[in-house]
């Protein structure tokens, strides 16, 4: 890193901390940069630091907005009976992009993993069990990620719900559109038969 | 695009304009950076604001530099007498790398492109032949890339620097380092048996 000029060098040193981004990914990006206006590069500037200070968290789903309670947890036209609790923010907008979920929604941030040192008090956990003690929610959908910490933290949340006389489901597990049969996994495969549904 | 808040949507869609990110590896970024702290979106936002203020181009060679000349052109042990042609400052550093070169270097920012509109006076041509003009060059390295544009611009300068009675070569071609010659391109292999040397 010698070989690059001190502000140069510390650019390139602050982009290859983003995820996915390396070293040479990261020399690209900073040439590309001085290569743009000084309007263009006051505009991406602009853009890291303020979002920092107008994003905060929505004090009912904590997704991340800019204004609280998000549009989400405003808007009428969505049910507030059925809560679809996901990992993060993205999964949220991922679900969101499908447009088949009308309801309102609930971010733990993250999911339980012992082995990092995750445990129920770090995520969003006793804010979604107030939020259901507060009453009018008829069934909490559990969509965190199909791994094995997902399934966990699913598991986990389902018995924490049973006391409340709720409905608690999880996210159909199956063959993704467009897969191949020949292709997909052993354990994929299982639960698409064992949840085989009627045509 | 519509289902983030206004400021990370502004944000993901500055980030996505950076060579090689798109639209998913966008909204990745500037979800890391919302989980920074305050302290680490600032460094990052202050490094790319100082960066177009801070670096400016070396008047000898046209490297990108914060002091003028630059470090290269600076070094009294590195000999004047030859100076290596590249196309780009990123090139002058991947042969910085090497080692191998001792002597200065001159960054033409670009290479001659008829189809989009570069020309020689574009680059920095005039610069180079100034330099030469001034006298105590003895060697010109052309180290512009092997391509149709590279080879081109390599011969125009060859040319060029004819009337000045010095040396003016090209960078070897040949197989590269770790290369299997059975999946080498054909070019590749017929410049690297007529380039071949004595051992």
């Amino acid at each position: 890193m010698n070989y690059y000029a001190h502000p140069l060098c510390r650019l390139i040193t602050e982009i290859s901390r983003l995820p996915g981004i390396g070293e040479k990914t990261a020399a690209r990006i900073a040439f590309h940069i001085l290569s743009c206006s000084k309007e263009q590069v006051l505009d991406l500037a602009q853009a890291i630091a303020r979002v920092k200070e107008e994003i905060t968290l929505c004090t009912s789903c904590f997704t991340f907005t800019d204004d609280d309670p998000c549009r989400i947890c405003r808007d009428l036209s969505r049910s507030s009976e059925v809560i679809c609790v996901v990992e993060t923010p993205g999964d949220l907008i991922a679900l969101e992009r499908s447009g088949v979920f009308k309801g309102k929604y609930h971010v733990l941030h993250g999911v339980l993993s012992p082995l990092s040192g995750i445990g129920p008090e770090n995520l969003r956990i006793k804010e979604l069990i107030a939020r259901v003690e507060k009453g009018g929610v008829r069934e909490i959908i559990l969509a965190t990620n199909p791994t094995v910490e997902g399934g966990t933290t699913a598991l986990y949340l389902s018995k924490l719900l049973k006391p409340f006389s709720i409905r608690v489901t999880r996210i159909a597990q199956g063959v993704p559109m467009g897969g191949d049969i020949e292709y997909l996994d052993e354990v994929t495969l299982g639960k698409a038969i064992e949840g085989r549904t009627e045509i």
